[in-house]
C-alpha cells in the first residue's frame, strides 16, 4: 500500500530541467514529509541530469513538504569530466518547498586514506529501542532505526542530559541503501536536542543540511551518530556520522536547525 | 595600493538581482583568489539583496578566481519575516567561478543554548608562526594569521602528523571582523592535509564549504581551529571552529576538497 524509499523517490524527467516526482503518503512526521526523505527526492532529480552520484549536497528548507505530486527544476552549472556541479528547486503546488545545491561524483576520486574516528559503539540491535516518533506519523514505518536505551528516554521525560542519537538503522527487507538511502539517513533520527532535556520535544524544524557522501554502503544495516556541540539562541548544529557494516564512514553530515518551541 | 578586505569585497548593485563587483588583485594564494575571500564577495550580495546577515552559506567552486570584474546573479528564493533564502552565481570573464546557496538572518533567534566545546588552546601571538604561503602570494599580506608552532612545520618538511591547523587572525590595523570576514577566516588557514605528512604541500582545491555564522565578534583576534577526521580515496573534510576574544563560537565551518597531488 505504501511506496518503498525507491519507489517512493522516483522522479520522471519532461526534459529541459524539469522533473516530476511525488511526495508519497505514509513518509511523513506528523503530517509533513520527512527532511532527509525531501533531500533524498530532489537529488535523484540532479543526479539523473548529470548522471552521476551525489558526493556533496546541501538543502536550505523553505516550507513542510505534504504528499502529492512535485516539480522539481534543475540547473546543470557545471559538467566537468569528472564532477557536475548542480542547483535544483523542489516545489509543491506552487511553493518552494526544498533548494538544493550540490556536487556529483564518485566518491573515489584518489588516492591516500586517513581516518580519525570509529563507528559509534552500540548495543545489539534487539538491545536497542526501536524509533517511533512522539506524534502520528508514517515514517518510522517506512523505515527501521533504533536508539541506544540510554538515548530514548527523552520521550517519558528521561533525557539523556546529552545531545546525542546513536543506533542502528535500515531499510524494511533489507533493501539495499544507496547514496540516495544515505541523504534519508542523514535527517531520519528525532532531532538530539531532545536529549538535551532543557528544550520540549516538537516541532524542530531543520533550516539547513549538507550531507558529504563518502561511500556506498556495503549491505546490512547501518551505524549512526549524531549530536550536537553548539546550542545558542534558538538555533544548534546537528553533525551526523553514518558508517556501513563494513565499519567504514559512508556520509557525514551536518544540519543547521531551530530548537522546538514547545 | 592593496583593497582592504572591506573595499575588496565591496559589490554594486545594477537592479533585477544583478550586482558587479571585482576580485582584488593581491588576495591570491598563487596567483588564485583564497576561497574564503571569494565567498565573501559573492555573499556581499546576496546579504543586500535580502538587507540581512549571513546566517548558514554554502559554496561550490566552479573555477579559479582570477583577479578582475565579476557578476553575481542574485536570485531571492524566499523572503519570510525572519530569514530568507538566496542563490547566486559568482562569473568572472563569461566563467562560472562560485555557486552560493544560504539563508539571511540574524544570529539569535531564540533562548538556550548549551555547549560543547572550547576555543583551542593557543600560545600567545608572539609565540606563534605568521602564516605564509609555500609560494608567493598576495593573500597572507592582506591578512593576518598565526599557527601553532607545531602546525608550521609542513613548511620544512616536518609535518605534524595530526591534519590539524590552529591559530589566531585578525585583519591589518585590527579592522573589526564582521559576518563576511568570517567567511574568508574559514578557509584563511593552510588546508589542513599538509600536516598529515602523507600528501604533498601543493593546492588542495575545495569543491563545497559550508559556513554557519552563530555570531558577530567582538573586537580582538580569533581564535582557530581546522581539523580533518576523515581522510578518504583523495577527498578531505576540513571541519572549523572560529572563536571570537570574549571566548564565543562565532562560525562554524566545514568544507569537502581533494588532497594535493603535487
Amino acid at each position: 500500500m505504501f511506496a518503498t524509499f525507491a519507489e517512493a523517490t522516483t522522479v520522471t524527467a519532461h526534459g529541459e530541467g524539469r522533473y516530476g516526482g511525488e511526495i508519497a503518503s505514509g513518509w511523513d512526521i506528523g503530517g509533513n514529509a520527512n527532511g532527509g526523505y525531501l533531500l533524498a527526492l530532489a537529488t535523484r532529480a540532479l543526479a539523473d541530469a548529470v548522471g552521476r552520484p551525489p558526493l556533496s549536497v546541501t538543502a536550505h528548507y523553505l516550507a513542510p513538504g505534504l504528499p502529492g505530486p512535485v516539480e522539481i527544476d534543475v540547473d546543470v552549472i557545471r559538467a566537468g569530466r569528472r564532477m557536475a556541479t548542480v542547483s535544483g528547486r523542489l516545489r509543491s503546488g506552487g511553493n518552494d518547498v526544498l533548494a538544493v545545491l550540490g556536487t556529483f561524483a564518485d566518491q573515489a576520486v584518489g588516492e591516500g586514506s586517513a581516518i580519525d574516528g570509529a563507528p559509534p559503539r552500540l548495543p545489539p540491535i534487539e538491545q536497542c529501542v526501536r524509533m517511533s516518533p512522539p506524534v502520528d506519523s508514517g515514517f518510522h514505518h517506512r523505515v527501521r532505526g533504533w536508539v541506544r536505551p540510554e538515548d530514548a528516554g527523552f520521550k517519558d521525560g528521561r533525557a539523556s542530559g546529552k545531545p546525542e542519537m546513536a543506533g542502528w538503522f535500515e531499510l524494511p527487507d533489507q533493501a539495499p541503501i544507496d547514496e540516495f538511502g544515505l541523504l534519508m539517513v542523514a535527517d531520519a533520527f528525532a532531532p538530539v536536542v531532545f536529549n538535551h532535556g532543557g528544550f520540549p520535544v516538537g516541532w524542530s524544524p531543520t533550516l539547513e543540511l549538507t550531507v558529504h557522501v563518502r561511500g556506498r554502503p556495503e549491505p546490512g544495516p547501518l551505524r549512526c551518530r549524531f549530536f550536537s556541540q553548539f546550542i545558542e539562541h534558538g538555533l544548534f548544529d546537528e553533525q551526523g556520522e553514518i558508517w556501513d557494516s563494513a565499519g567504514r564512514l559512508v556520509a557525514q553530515s551536518r544540519q543547521l536547525a531551530l530548537v522546538p518551541r514547545g
